[in-house]
């Protein structure tokens, strides 16, 4: 509306003024000379495994549809147990597979009733003779691991070069495990950002206290960035929830080390006590659900090493439950707020004054995918 | 997302491929040699008569608003019972007639006064004197036939010439007819192909049993297409509420035909048994509503031959409601599903093989209006 | 659909057939040459002081969240009471500020604690030395008065100079005042149009009856366009909920004069008897909300002179509200009504033939912005 408005904005941009205003130690942090494409607009890379359904929902027998990025995606469950992905459309009148019948070890389109294969190929036209089957759908690699069906939505050339995820603490029965996910409405870099830095703990500071975090250090290598933490309390005491997640305080001597780290396009969260045990081990991954990759939906595993007195963690279960809800909650408002301010400004107006997450940023530009999500203008 | 998904859908497109697959007697079915323009990008041609109402929605001394294709039209239905259509607008402050005032043979505007008569001219400005009165709005002939307000939206000068559909039996007392209708969420041409290509039986499977449609031939003339089909139950038994509306297996030996015909812009679907009797007449309208065309409101009669035992029919009736609601609504969802494949992949994927959907999507194209709806992108 | 729709449209319009039709009387009333650029797309002027919210909705110790024109800002009331307004936003990552805590005479962001003044100067990041602090967001000037808090939006230079209007009537004891206010989906261009021209009693004929208003003469000049109304009963009796707002009828010798004015960018509508005394006296002002301009908040405050009796206003007050909540409604749908009648007429086929109105939207066009809202096609 007034001009100065842009102008006031233009001076806090991190690509001008801010660049002065780093913290020592950001040698990574080297501003590009030309302005780099906006984050909130770059695709998530498609030639990873990607998890896109827990394995409860689907059922032996049944379809169930899914999205990566606005292509829909049909996970089938035949009766013997066996999954595949394929596009989640009939060939003929594009309607989505999900909505057709397991058969065997095939779909068959509600519709018409054309069937398909595992491997996508047109196998039955009910109405047409065999010698005349028309092509069929693309077929996905497909693998199931820890309670997650995974999918490689990209080159399928590459699938097998590239590692599935591992989940060693969800394996090992020291551990408890609890599962986490939800849609949120917000592009998969803001997820990122978030849990990656740890002066964000202000805003959960009804949860869990006046904190402050200190970083210890980090790390930046081929696909990854990582950065260590301690904390110390300000004020109040622990609650009891983050007691039971995080473990006690030992008062302001408190030596545990919280590493959180970027593995394209995973996030890992853990906290090890002074002598080395991992107390807290969080895999996490953000699935861009639409085309514009504005929703992403959240695949984690939350996995706490079980206390020497038996059965206590399970007890106390229901409040690491509740506890860990609050604070995704304060989590998921708080970055779809980002999002909605993107949204409406129609450029990054972000000013990042905290190294490691300028770093998290140039990570994700660089591995993203090479094209640029279009966005259409928000009249509001 | 990957430059291979591209490819498999090319290599499915009814353009390139698909045309070596056609079934024998597709002698109509040449492909030109440029690309078609998308069929459901066709507007439907204005320059016919179209249901707008039901003729009991407009009562005596009201208005009631409708749309043709994104058009507001007033219908007016005065003390006297004479009903007449014009633009649903003021021609002053641009708000709808429809919220205005039947006053005599006239309709007067909610919010200044304004008032027309039935041939759209300005008859009274209350605070303006009679030698200044502005001009009026467009009026559109209408007329009232088997219970429908039939609205000519195209160019008047041609509505005498071009003849109301018949309505020979809702007419007739051997018959029983009721009406259907329902708002869909899809270009008028999926309606149109999926009524007439009954190997969609499949669709209705657990209304209907396992049926197998076998095409006994089909014509094509000016402004038409239609097609005859005999049935065969494949397994199960038939239900109550088919026997009610198709008539009773004659096991594998049911001789009864159905005719399917496209007779520009309206859809028939006609039973007659071996004797040549009809015993049941389907006459169906697809009304666009909005100017993508993308919903569209269902008119319909659908006239049941009354059997030799008396009210037999009407004590069946409710079953028969009841039954074909059924239909309807699967045949809803399932076109419902197509267009939001089409708005997702922007434009007409659909691979056709069946020869008489083949040409009856080229009549739809040469019949629609000579423009294209414009789409905007989809975001999701 | 028909080309012949578009001949009658503009065969309507005020730019060409309309002008001949002009009442006496309009010397102001000239055409442009070139067409005018459509009234509905004209910015509000944002160099003036606005309404933005009532005192009540600001609590001590709170913040405020509101928009002007799609630009968030925040009003933030301090412990101490007092008030000062900023852009929305964290200068960090963009969340609102509305979402923080007051912190003595700051507002502390509540994502990572980031810390601005009444200035907009950033004081504090919890996690970075004083020496480095970002640049802050922008201030707007803000004042409180008579129960609103009002911000000056465009160049802050000018606020000074510009005038807070004047609320006489609230502040005197012989008055009693209601306070009224709504979002209204609609330009507000249409709101001023609305109360401007009396002839619109018609829509209020069942609250009202049937009132003839009789234009004694308007006035025109820098920045403001009034007129003069009486009225004549046409038929029935007067409501009691009018004759509270109003005042009783004087029979047909009703002599009391009505006086609507548009002193941009406010509305007044002073109702004096023939001895002069001012009866009503209501203040009003239109905001738009968002950056397309298509809703208004309204904020009005409708001052009614206390009668003779003590008390009796009083006790009439909850019919006064019933009856005003009434008028508002029936005001607030046919506004709506012609919004979105413009956005699916793309542009602004108004065909005025009412001096005074003419002279209102021409006042409209030459205080707004000079920019032109862009608009986006609406599907449907």
């Amino acid at each position: 509306m007034y001009a100065e408005s842009a102008l006031d904005r233009r001076s806090t941009d991190p690509a001008t003024s801010a660049v002065a205003d780093l913290p020592a130690g950001s040698a990574n942090g080297v501003m590009p000379a030309s302005a780099p494409r906006d984050l909130r607009r770059v695709p998530i890379h498609p030639d990873y495994w990607y998890p896109l359904a827990w394995s409860r929902e689907v059922k032996p027998g049944k379809a169930h549809g899914v999205t990566f990025a606005g292509d829909p995606i049909v996970i089938v469950r035949t009766a013997t147990g066996r999954i595949f992905a394929l596009e989640d459309r009939c060939a003929h009148r594009q309607v989505p597979l999900h909505a057709g019948v397991v058969d065997g070890e095939s779909i068959r389109c509600c519709y018409h009733g054309w069937t398909y294969d595992c491997s996508g190929r047109c196998i039955d036209v009910p109405y047409l003779g065999k010698e005349r089957l028309p092509n069929g759908v693309r077929a996905y690699p497909c693998e199931e691991r820890a309670g997650l069906i995974f999918v490689f939505p990209g080159n399928p050339a590459l699938a097998e070069q590239r590692a599935l995820p591992e989940f060693a603490s969800v394996a090992d029965p020291k551990y408890k495990t609890r599962r986490l996910g939800r849609a949120v409405k917000c592009h998969y870099s803001f997820m990122h950002e978030n849990l990656m830095d740890m002066n964000h703990q202000f805003l959960h500071r009804k949860q869990m206290g006046m904190m402050r975090a200190r970083s210890l250090g980090r790390r930046r290598g081929e696909g990854y960035v990582e950065v260590d933490y301690t904390f110390e309390r300000e004020q109040g005491k622990q609650p009891v929830g983050e007691a039971l997640v995080f473990g006690k305080d030992g008062g302001q001597n408190n030596k545990d080390v919280m590493t959180v780290r970027t593995g394209y396009p995973y996030q890992t969260l853990q906290i090890r006590t002074s002598s080395g045990t991992l107390v807290m081990d969080l895999w996490i991954a953000y699935v861009p659900l639409d085309a514009a990759q504005r929703t992403n939906r959240t695949f984690g595993t939350l996995s706490i090493r079980r206390p020497g007195v038996p059965f206590a963690l399970d007890l106390a279960w229901p409040l690491l439950v509740w506890f860990t809800e609050r604070i995704f909650k304060e989590d998921r408002e708080i970055v779809e707020m980002e999002q909605a301010a993107h949204d409406r400004q129609g450029e990054d107006w972000n000013h990042e004054v905290f190294p490691v997450i300028k770093e998290l940023r140039e990570l994700l530009r660089e591995c993203g995918a090479r094209t640029v999500i279009p966005i259409h203008p928000v009249q509001g």
